[in-house]
């Protein structure tokens, strides 16, 4: 992959003189970099491009270059990629677009284009795309003349044209970056593929992508897993709503939508997923420049009462983070240190004509504060207060700052020089109070991320496979992709997920035996094809408590159907325990990017109010499984608020458990719904009421 | 009010050479600003200031000046309004700090002053203020030197830091205000007064505001409901926390009020709330730059895919706008017009290498369209688009789109000069898509909330006053300031809110009676004081559900008593109705800025889960007193989802207009809670089961 950032040959193929056209930008772009490897422009015209030996063919090079960068019309791509081949070239960064994102025929070209390849061992990173950049290794090869100063942060973009956003936004903000590529259509190479390169990459601290959606979420997953060193990703992913559109066949799917298995995904694999420019910038700027968040406490240091309030207000709104509670040995230093009329209690404010020292003297102080984790600086571009003068104080005394700290000088034509010092030296700072303290909750998130436990799941032992294997045979053999209740029930049965008892019994003995092995109170009901409205002839008996009545029920039920209904075929006699508590609904989907999600939320008329879904990716730790239950509103309920019984919580961890177990074992199934669980007090257990289960096509 | 904004002659008091100093720098803000009215800089040396003849008093200035701008000393202010008043000036900006918002006696220095202008004829705007201006008559008097263009946006701003921020905003952004004023600590001129001046104000078309609280909440939504013409309102209100208020109290020492009933006046006033500067600066500009937005439907254009998709994402968010479905000629014109790459469905995707004039074609077709009632025009910085000249075309043919248009240029330094363009011609840009398209949203929910009507409450015609009168009176007289149930519930009778019937009878046939009159079922007990345990005795009959059982259980509940007790006094037997339904919390609570503030709410198991508490303010209309109720979760429940049986809504929106005649007419009871109120199914009225009544202190 190292080819792609920092190959020490590249051919243009597609080059040109003219620097209007794609082909000549590209060159150009190479050039501006300052690119000081081997840059070969091949056009069938030979002679000389923007100064560089042209060569017709990547073959006449004579040697193998490390990337192929190609711009030529669609048609030709295949071509090239044989004459690549044939060169030796292993890396082909293909922008030319007329594929996929176009049309049947040019999805087509892709297809071949993808197995030739294949075939002759050549990566491809597009078609479509808009290249990439490496700013230390002096290579351009995008459409972009804008050259971010060279950092720590690497981005991938799917689309050009937002990543020619970052572009432009690293470089008026003077973030710089370590790697950029852009992957299109992703035939081949992908975000996978890119992220394992940069958690490589000892040049890479962050890594940003954008997104419209992830195309291997198995290789994804496996690349933010196995990442050698942990380091914060963050993911703008867009085209959320349009998933949301897709048809969900269940429950669980209709509420909770198809964009909310990449929050899942994104939660699990302590990703920040960012819903705007505005919120990636910011992201990448506090990871970029700060070192992690250890603790939860924020002081707040501000020239101006209103900003304080508001950095106060958005501490309050933060999930991660709050405004610190001030030692009193900090309130004593900040009082000795400050003048008479500051707000010596966070947030701390120093005024409006405060001068930089006294910054540093809130500064000083709250730093030896064992509650804070984070600090946030607020000006205000008062004529009073020097703003310049803390920009230039902030960066001088950064590296002494043991926290985090983010600025916000809230203005903006007064403000941008001071701004500009504080960009110019690395600092974080951000046009509002909010952005500003919004970046070390995520930053913060981070770190409460890498510090959480994950055990195994302890999955109960059950050997199920071999049974549901031969009703998923039964059900495609009869052309069938959902399966009856009657089998669904059978599922469960194998896999231990408790039901209803149930027995068809044909004596009084019998009723009284099965009623003693499922458990009282049991429903009674005549079992013939011959009776359709069996409470009319007296063939039900409900709340049948113990062995007595089990026996006077069986011979009551007989006696009524022969008296009234005497030409009636009588099969025996259904027994059925009658279950009650708490409605749930457990479900699992299998997602076609990321595999098997596990949904859990209340049912009945609570899903119509709440319509909360809270939903865990297979496979899953405890941990993980105790928050996708417990984070939720439902828990409150389940677990006994305002005096209501507290529900079997365990019995629910217990079927999801072995819904997880379902989900791993039986690939088939692509959609499993319990709706409803019930579940009884706790220590009652619960019951698997009703089933809804789906095959794969 | 002119006076502070355009005054002929301005006084400055505490004037002083020293630019450094808050006294010079007023003189030179003034002069910079090319004031060219009499300019009087007082001073007790007199001589010269600035090149200008000082006095030693404003008295010896020899004829009333407009407006005396004070930055003397905290204990000489007193004076310094009686001089003035002696000198015939009515009008005084205060910017001298150390009052209310410093230390009690500084509280008290501040009470001081405030009687002597009222005694005097003095109207004063500060103290702890930071001054006003107004470009249009080279007026300034802040702190700041900063001096925005001359514009149609009026600010004003609690705090004089906030206030340079949105300054410096408006220079950096090319924003033109009208008009601009800080209030600090508002002893006598506040909110509700400016915001009148404003609205009459003809320079006025947006009304921004920054505060910490509102201080005459009456008198504020009076200056609102009274506006000549209604002009948009923008408040951004921070202290909304309970952190936040902390500070707030410690900073200009005003009382943040509980923070949701901002958010029921705001709304109630169609005004918009922003939560931080961004938003508060977006929505400035929209309405600044923007013609009323009179539909739903947003036509999206774009350069780059990406942008288009993070647009459509924002617009299904967005709460007022969508992205419109487009017309078939619409498209046929987009298709016939635009590259044949191009997408023509919304968002219309244009293409990276898309001219000014693709641009424009789109805007074009789409300017057609019935359902478009907004534009968004996205730009993507690629090198292969010149957003400079869809600058250009933007403000060259934006007085022919006859719609409200948002722009975003996404990026940084590539869309600078684009985007200077674009403010330049006063066109709203945003740095984001989701900005672009909130703006928008914005300015949709400013016309609808116009658009609403308000059918004056059809309140039941009920004479509570005096019996309420007399309760209240009675429970004064014993120093209480809370009520009893049974007094509660005497009030609920008096303003004719149902409660379960109740009576106590004493043979078989008031039994009936009283049975009949209460209405099915009723449960009956014994009235006895020496019968502790009704139930033990055979006292008490449940679910009594006609006539002739009342009877029975009357005549059963005697022998039984008589029979197992026969020492005890018998007084007779109490008849409740059982009632059962659905449980509501109504209350009503007297904000102390806002008056009388109703809620709405599930109660019991809902309330712990859904936490939901839907509030209008008191007077409401038919129209407002419906949307509290139908805007909850709730009402999915009260209305009768998943097959439950509706409650009856009607009898909670009779109980809800009982509840805001109590407010009005009986100014003693500042909260009043009924939690929980039955509802029956639809039909079935409703009963006030419980009740909570606290007084006035």
């Amino acid at each position: 992959m190292l080819e792609f950032f920092s190959p020490k040959s590249v051919a243009i193929i597609g080059a040109s003189n003219d620097v209007t056209k794609l082909g000549g930008m590209l060159v150009k772009n190479m050039l501006d970099a300052g690119y000081k490897g081997k840059l070969c422009p091949i056009n069938p015209k030979g002679g000389e491009i923007q100064g560089l030996k042209a060569y017709t063919n990547v073959k006449e090079i004579g040697e193998p270059v490390d990337l192929a960068v190609v711009v030529v019309k669609n048609t030709l791509v295949l071509q090239t990629v044989r004459d690549c081949a044939e060169a030796g070239i292993h890396h082909m960064s293909i922008l030319s677009a007329g594929f996929k994102e176009d049309s049947p025929e040019g999805a087509e070209m892709e297809k071949e284009i993808v197995a030739e390849a294949k075939k002759l061992g050549v990566r491809i990173c597009g078609p479509n795309c808009f290249g990439g950049m490496n700013i230390r290794s002096g290579v351009n090869y995008t459409f972009s003349h804008l050259l971010p100063q060279a950092g720590n942060i690497s981005i991938m973009s799917q689309s050009g044209a937002v990543g020619s956003s970052i572009l432009d936004w690293s470089c008026a903000n003077g973030v710089g970056l370590a790697n950029f590529v852009t992957f299109g259509n992703k035939c081949d190479l992908d975000e996978g593929d890119f992220l394992r390169y940069f958690s490589e990459d000892p040049n890479t601290k962050v890594i940003g992508m954008y997104c419209e959606g992830i195309s291997n979420g198995e290789k994804f997953i496996q690349a933010v897993e196995s990442m050698p060193v942990k380091k914060p990703i963050v993911i703008f992913k867009s085209g959320k709503t349009e998933a949301g559109s897709k048809a969900a066949s269940s429950h669980t799917g209709s509420i909770a939508g198809s964009d909310a298995v990449n929050n899942v995904i994104f939660k699990k694999l302590n990703i920040h997923r960012a819903f705007d420019l505005d919120e990636m910038f910011d992201a990448l700027l506090v990871f970029s420049c700060c070192s992690p968040m250890k603790k939860d406490g924020l002081g707040i240091i501000t020239n101006a009462g209103g900003l304080g309030v508001m950095s106060a207000d958005a501490a309050y709104n933060a999930k991660y983070v709050e405004a610190a509670k001030l030692a009193p040995e900090t309130i004593a230093d900040l009082k000795a240190g400050l003048p008479k009329l500051a707000g010596i209690t966070n947030p701390i404010d120093i005024r409006g004509d405060a001068a930089a020292q006294d910054f540093k003297t809130a500064i000083n102080a709250v730093m030896k504060d064992k509650s804070v984790g984070g600090l946030v600086i607020m000006g205000s571009p008062l004529d009073t207060a020097d703003l310049v003068a803390v920009a230039n104080l902030l960066v001088s005394i950064m590296d002494d700052i043991p926290y985090p700290t983010t600025v916000c000088f809230a203005g903006g034509k007064k403000c941008a020089e001071a701004d500009a010092i504080l960009k110019k030296g690395k600092f974080p700072c951000y046009p509002t109070p909010d952005r500003a303290v919004r970046a070390l909750d995520i930053l913060r998130q981070y770190n409460i991320g890498l510090e959480k436990t994950n055990a195994a799941l302890e999955v109960p032992k059950v050997d199920g496979r071999g049974k549901v294997k031969a009703i998923i045979d039964a059900a495609y053999s009869e052309g069938r992709h959902s399966l009856t209740e009657a089998e669904g029930k059978q599922i469960f049965n194998a896999y231990g997920i408790p039901i209803p008892g149930e027995a068809t019994v044909n004596s009084a003995e019998e009723a009284m035996a099965a009623c003693d092995r499922i458990g009282y109170p049991v429903v009674m009901k005549i079992v013939s094809p011959d009776i359709a409205h069996k409470t009319d002839v007296g063939g039900v008996v409900v709340g049948v408590k113990d062995s007595a009545a089990a026996k006077a029920a069986y011979e009551q039920i007989m006696a009524n159907c022969k008296k009234n209904k005497p030409e009636a075929r009588l099969d025996g006699v259904s027994v059925q325990q009658m279950v009650s508590g708490q409605e749930v609904i457990l479900s699992m989907m299998r997602d076609a990017q990321f595999g098997p999600v596990v949904s859990f939320g209340l049912g009945g008329i609570y899903v119509e109010i709440l319509r909360e879904i809270s939903q865990m990716h297979v496979p899953m730790s405890e941990q993980q499984l105790e928050e996708m239950i417990t984070s939720t509103k439902a828990y409150k309920l389940l677990s006994g608020a305002r005096g209501m019984p507290a529900s079997d919580i365990d019995a629910i961890k217990d079927v999801i458990k072995r819904i997880v177990l379902i989900a791993q074992e039986n690939p088939e199934i692509t959609e499993l719904e319990i709706n409803p669980v019930l579940v009884g007090k706790k220590g009652q257990g619960c019951w698997a009421v009703d089933c809804l289960c789906t095959l794969k096509h």
